[in-house]
């Protein structure tokens, strides 16, 4: 039996991420739960953020943001930076920062991974701004980088990584443990004979 | 330090579901990545799909789609649907569906969860096309549903829902502890006095 629930966008898991722009000189950075991948190849990404932040601001002058993926032991400051707007509080202080080749798209230092990005496509719909960013570069910590078995360098898997989840259920979590490979575990799938 | 990895968007955890769509009559399902939150209200998701794939003809003929969050003991199947093409494969013996109300997003029994999505913005982007959908209806099997502290009945914590997850390591995931409450953690924050 299923239960309606109404409108609700039951997603999860949500990734948590901080994402930054350089907002009147300064770096802001706002947390997010409404990111995720469009497409790998290439490199496709966005991030939905409602149109009174701070943030947009600065993505809009720029055409730049970032997006950095924090660790479940930065939890009460990136709660803090959902709870607070740039447009009161001055969120520079919080994080030591970097550029890269873009120049103005600052990253957080202390999160494993960042993704600096380039808008390529921008649309407005109900209270919300939606940057659909193209990956310039992607920069990850030298602890997280592992050589995979086919010799070339890859990324530590996620309970290394250990970022933060989230769900609707208003709870945040850490991830489990890897469970199988990509475009392998159908082998272990028996397709139904079905009569034509 | 930081190691550059060129164009590669590395966003993780990456949520794996079953994209389901009405395609020439039958029901089919695609596995995909791509796929979140673009806003929680109004209830804002969307998919993107290779343009060459089967299910954006469906997508494209009815205006809906819908969204099934798998569990692990799934991800056999799972894999295989992200394997496998509608084009070349009849997906609609895989699964037992049911139809809500549009009548036109064939939805997943077995899946815990079921957001139906009426597509209300549609782009195309290299070789992608993005669905932007409004959720017409969200289903929650009934052994997930939960009354909150407050009494109002939500919807079962990630441990119970054991969704299938993924990151670009092209491993698999499972969800792993609670870890906080969003909108509380930050009262754990001390901000730093910064001198003026």
């Amino acid at each position: 039996m299923k239960v309606k629930f109404g409108k609700t966008p039951f997603i999860y898991p949500i990734p948590i991420i901080l994402a930054g722009a350089l907002v009147e000189g300064k770096p802001n950075f706002e947390t997010l739960g409404d990111c995720g991948l469009m497409g790998v190849n290439p490199a496709l990404v966005y991030i939905s953020s409602g149109k009174d932040h701070h943030t947009n601001k600065g993505i809009l002058e720029h055409g730049t943001y970032s997006i950095n993926f924090p660790t479940t032991d930065m939890l009460a400051v990136v709660d803090y930076c959902g709870n607070v707007s740039g447009n009161d509080i001055d969120k520079s202080v919080l994080f030591e920062v970097f550029y890269g080749e873009l120049g103005t798209a600052p990253m957080i230092t202390k999160c494993p991974v960042n993704l600096e990005c380039r808008v390529v496509k921008e649309f407005s719909i109900q209270h919300r701004q939606v940057f659909v960013g193209e990956v310039a570069q992607a920069y990850v910590d030298e602890a997280f980088v592992v050589e995979r078995e086919d010799g070339r360098r890859g990324i530590a898997d996620m309970t290394r990584l250990n970022p933060i989840i989230y769900a609707l259920d208003n709870r945040y979590y850490q991830i489990g443990q890897p469970i199988g490979i990509g475009y392998e575990e159908h082998k272990k799938f028996v397709p139904p004979i079905v009569a034509k």
